[in-house]
């Protein structure tokens, strides 16, 4: 299933909703129509585990595309939000997790050009998501140096403590697209927070793809465009190290939960890598998509 | 005013209380025997304002140490929790911001010699949030190098994006204190996260001081003994960047939102400062305060 946020008007809260064709199907009012309760909020639906999923999925194929009314509206006439606009606590990001991005990095970060032995892992806050279409943020103040980075998102489906590998994806509810950009020049004493975790540094969406959909995680190809201009290009198959062994990894010792988001980390081709450099400025459109799971598009505006 | 999350009993949810004496007043149940509404969480009372602050103050003064039945507990029969057991979002630390603690994590970690010439800005997810005396967990797998840092940590009350330093203090709710457990061999590639991190590596309170009773954050001593042995004891004087300018920093990129928690830092006297080293192991037992918000007391335990 293909699982949105989205909003019908422009004072109208963001609602759960499925993906089917070119419609959008509100879940919690799809329910109500068989008498069935469902929530209205993607956390609270994965919180609720598989009867949830199955019950929506059973629902929407008895329907046969006929939906009843005031269950179903246009994809094109509202507005996708990010599918979790509010995550419950930092996204978990991967630095360095594509072979080619850490010899660019070498190149042109303060990073080693060794490959990492474990896995290299920063946060960005909450408030950094945004929805597809929403504009980047732009302060000349505090950058001179935005750049781009596509990425494959894993959304957790359960608490998550000491994982083993071998279970782990069975804790993955979906995927979706995340772009992670980066402010290199706000970099401090080596932590990332403040280059990757400003406000609208994490546009997410378009939609969660539920794990089920997913056989492989690992054989997506993901590309970046800049302006229209191709700038990465890549597949999920060059990761460094794969989905299970990053949720193993990080819930060693930190609880993930149901909602968590871990950006997996970019391929190489990012603006800092380049010869010369190349940075976003206000007036760029970047577009970002993960085959399969759709892609996002946003302008860079001046703040 | 002193403002905690308590327990009753063992099954009990956290409610918000205020200390009066050796009493715990729970300010739900005693704007209830005035028939005023108040909130039973602290995030709720926080996002409330000063109007539910006033109010709250008030009803204490006019009880005059005579509070109606059911509405106060001797506080030695309450379990006090963290004072917002669950954060909105990842805990905002500072980095090397005491003079003496930048001369010895240069001397015995990676960090620099020079003083930062910004704050050096990391997170702790709000999974590393425990309360008072609660087990801080040494999972002998991930680390040999646990360390302690007593930090004051700065309480929101309202929501900053881009705020000046000069009206900075304005934003603050209060403040508590809180220790800053790093696992020195868990950093990666420079990145802080699993080093602080990890559950429980949080621990906050007792309370928190409402900012009115503390008029300068800058004149509190601060001090963390292990099994009894002083190995901090410092004044917030010290800070390299102080409350107002973290602030400022912080949300010209990060919107600070209503309890969110800022930990300023920590002075020298770390295990991986001394010579030789001194790390953490269980059954040590490590105390911290700040003058005039109260102390914590925690047990190392293996997990």
């Amino acid at each position: 299933m293909r699982l949105v946020t989205y909003r019908s008007g422009p004072a109208a809260a963001g609602r759960l909703g499925a993906l089917v064709g070119d419609l959008v199907i509100d879940i919690e009012a799809l329910g109500a129509a068989y008498e069935i309760e469902l929530p209205n909020d993607m956390l609270t639906f994965i919180d609720l585990g598989p009867a949830a999923l199955d019950t929506t999925r059973q629902l929407i194929e008895d329907s046969e595309g006929e939906f009843p009314v005031g269950t179903a509206f246009y994809a094109s006439n509202v507005k996708l939000l990010a599918p979790i606009p509010r995550p419950r606590k930092n996204i978990f990001g991967i630095g360095l997790n594509y072979v080619e991005h850490v010899a660019e990095s070498a190149r042109s970060l303060d990073t080693s050009k060794d490959l990492p032995k474990q896995p290299v892992i920063f946060s960005k806050p909450p408030t950094a998501v945004c929805g597809p279409g929403d504009a980047i943020e732009h302060n000349a103040k505090i950058t001179q140096q935005l750049d781009w980075e596509v990425e494959l998102a894993v959304i957790m489906g359960r608490k998550a403590k000491r994982v083993e590998e071998a279970d782990a994806l069975d804790y993955v509810f979906g995927y979706t697209v995340l772009i992670d950009f980066s402010a290199r020049d706000c970099r401090r004493a080596g932590q990332w927070i403040v280059s990757k975790g400003q406000d609208t540094y994490a546009p997410m969406g378009p939609c969660i793809v539920t794990a089920d959909e997913v056989p492989n995680p690992h054989d997506l190809d993901l590309w970046l465009t800049v302006n229209g201009v191709t700038k990465q290009s890549s597949n999920t198959k060059h990761m460094l190290f794969k989905v299970p062994t990053l949720i193993s990894d990080i819930s060693q010792g930190m609880t993930l939960e149901p909602g968590d988001i871990i950006a997996t980390g970019t391929p190489d081709g990012v603006g800092a890598g380049r010869s010369p450099q190349e940075w976003l400025w206000p007036g760029d459109v970047v577009e970002a998509g993960v085959d399969g799971l759709g892609k996002l598009r946003h302008p860079i505006v001046a703040v």
